[in-house]
């Protein structure tokens, strides 16, 4: 009889979002009033309409698919030169990145990349990841075999987790022991951190030490508030003036701007939440040439050309029109739209840190990343804060154990949302207490 | 030092298309002249504009991500209900297949499910593929190792083949062997031929006996010329009448037809090739529920679970402007658009396989399939044939050896073309001898 893939067996049922799904909605039948005002903070899904600049691309590419003379079909593996070109000229050249336009892999979203990724590496490699950590890293992993089972505290054998809270500023160090892949996400979600220019540049000294792969989840690189305010050189424009300060930033936006990354690192991006391209789907990789790994007997090769066979062989490509979409961000019309759903979103963040706050809770992030994330008062679970906040605000939160076990003790609250539903979250918020 | 995953260095690095291209570069830059009138039936791409239903729904779905009251962010990670009902009332159930709206997982094409299902499936699984074969089906076994080395003649160990020939019409007996895993495609790549019911029956029959499952891979299903003559009977309409007879035809549409199939049985579809979709990016896999596997002692579960738990975790399904497109191919205009992008392609096909029949070479397929299918004369191997075809009529076609051992001394030639150039193709085909 033909075999499953049991390591499926070991993945834990419960999943958080179903079970914060089942919970509300087990509220609102016993409670139809409460339900009229219920307000989610819960999952990070975008709520703005799209950048004009995306919605008039992807019409004119849908309307070139229609005419026999613009018509496409199957487009590069890889993601179209035009849309690879843009991403390491804007996101990376442009700002004194050295990648090539043949080291970015476009994808249908940073989720997905976060699996295919493993399908190119060992079986052998030893995995750390933070904790609290998005789990969809751990879930990859254990369904491609790389764990044991899970204990009670939800965390698997075979994983070194690295623990991240207040003392260490929810940035880990590196672990004492060797580890071959990890996984770091900054902007973070759940936590809201973000890593300075010196403790990345601890991970890839690790990484260089024990030739380990840093995966750098970037999916929030476009939260990082290093812009604010900005005063341009005599005879400097504004945009130059922002660029360079951007540059000199403490807080990296991308793992490549530390020295040395290029060999250690491969980085995961997404349109998603600058964009606002949750629905769209579209993410991409960087992958860079100088990035080896080994073979069982030693031989060690670069992972590109394995990357490069793993899009050629199991996909083609990502839409096209979704690829003109993604492009048009970059446009000139297309930043100042992306900037200002930003802004909104962050303006969100502030009001909602500022509520939490007042409510005398201990609020980190929401600086730097669309999430705050919150110490529960008077020992209160994650899910039992869930469930009041639930029920005495009618506000949903993500609590902070379903990321982890260093996240029991916490919530989330995510800041994307209209201004007017952020601005009612946070006058319940401050009646807290 | 971190592994990678060796069993992409098993891979054969002359993969077909790239070959086929250096070929046709080399020739066109020696011969300028020649180049300018070549005309490529070479990779099975579409040529002709999307249906105009499928413009108007994209656009209009695009649209309505631009707009506050009907934004939409994540969508269900297997795929809308919207389509996933569209699926299932009109390929199944309309034509008498049980078949429900959660058996039914929306995809970014048939490619991709063919490297996403290994997922799910275990390691130890013995897998048999049809020789000649769409290569991915093997390269993905390879990559996930499945096989063993290849030999000489390209053919990996450890993977049984099942030779499709002119004796058996290009449909493979089951093997007298146990085998876990069995790649069906019907109507077939590259050989154009189609499996009828009695032929599928005994497949389903063999994965009964073997507790085996069949992986049927029916993306090419909508060529198959099953209603040219329809007669209504008397207060009957012609829509009725096609119906009917499309359920009667002999040449199944769906494994599912057969009955025993759902519980052995998984199917992949793509709109690639019935709405011309190759560049938009979508197909979908119907899973029955009644599908089951083993795990290694024996534990006999629904791999449907499984596979809802892989798009959970892995995916945030397809992009929303691209699902509304897929659906509008099911709109009674949309059907009309589909049907006469068929019969363009389908007017080529007859137009090509009348021509080499003229040439005096055996040629199969081109009736229920896009393809055709020659027999290479004198002998020729079919990189002889690629290289002649090329110099004397300047026509790029695929050699057949790249689809597997048995598909040396065949070339296969694609009717997606325009009219014009599929004419030209005809014309200059028929100087062959």
């Amino acid at each position: 009889m033909a075999y499953l893939n049991e390591n499926y067996l070991k993945l834990q049922a419960g999943y958080l979002f179903p079970e914060m799904a089942r919970r509300v909605r087990e509220f609102c039948e016993a409670n139809p009033k409460a339900a009229e005002r219920l307000i989610r903070c819960g999952i990070g899904d975008v709520t703005e309409p799209l950048p004009r600049a995306a919605i008039e691309a992807m019409k004119r590419a849908v309307e070139e698919l229609g005419d026999h003379e613009t018509f496409r079909g199957y487009g590069p593996e890889q993601g179209y030169e035009f849309l690879r070109s843009a991403i390491a000229q804007n996101d990376y050249r442009g700002r004194n990145i050295e990648i090539a336009d043949d080291e970015i892999f476009i994808s249908d979203g940073s989720k997905c990349d976060c699996g295919y990724i493993l399908d190119i590496l060992g079986d052998q490699n030893k995995v750390a990841v933070p904790d609290p950590v998005y789990p969809v890293y751990v879930d990859t992993n254990v369904m491609a075999g790389h764990t044991g089972h899970s204990g009670k505290d939800g965390s698997y054998e075979g994983i070194v987790y690295l623990p991240c809270t207040a003392e260490n500023s929810f940035v880990p160090d590196p672990p004492k022991e060797h580890v071959d892949l990890v996984y770091l996400c900054f902007p973070n979600n759940p936590t809201g951190a973000v890593a300075s220019r010196g403790q990345l540049a601890q991970w890839v000294e690790y990484a260089h030490a024990h030739e380990a792969i840093l995966l750098f989840d970037a999916a929030y690189e476009a939260y990082i508030n290093d812009d604010p305010h900005v005063n341009p050189l005599p005879g400097q424009g504004e945009a130059d003036a922002k660029r360079q300060a951007r540059v000199e930033s403490k807080i990296p936006h991308s793992i490549f701007e530390i020295p040395g990354a290029r060999e250690c690192a491969i980085e995961l991006r997404s349109f998603s939440k600058s964009g606002g391209f949750t629905g769209v789907r579209c993410g991409f990789t960087v992958m860079p040439k100088s990035v080896l790994a080994q073979t069982e007997n030693g031989r060690r090769l670069p992972l590109h050309p394995l990357w490069q066979r793993r899009w050629s062989t199991k996909s083609n490509s990502v839409s096209y029109p979704v690829q003109r979409g993604a492009e048009a961000l970059y446009s000139h019309e297309g930043r100042k739209q992306v900037r200002a759903l930003i802004d909104h979103y962050m303006g969100n963040a502030k009001l909602l840190r500022d509520a939490v706050s007042d409510a005398q809770l201990e609020a980190f992030g929401g600086v730097n990343a669309p999430y705050i994330w919150v110490k529960t008062p008077d020992g209160l679970t994650s899910w039992q804060m869930f469930d009041q906040i639930l029920r005495e605000l009618n506000v949903v939160i993500t609590p902070g154990a379903g990321f982890g076990a260093q996240g029991e003790g916490h919530f989330r609250i995510s800041a994307f949302n209209s201004r007017e539903n952020a601005e009612e979250v946070a006058r319940r918020l401050k009646k807290l207490r």
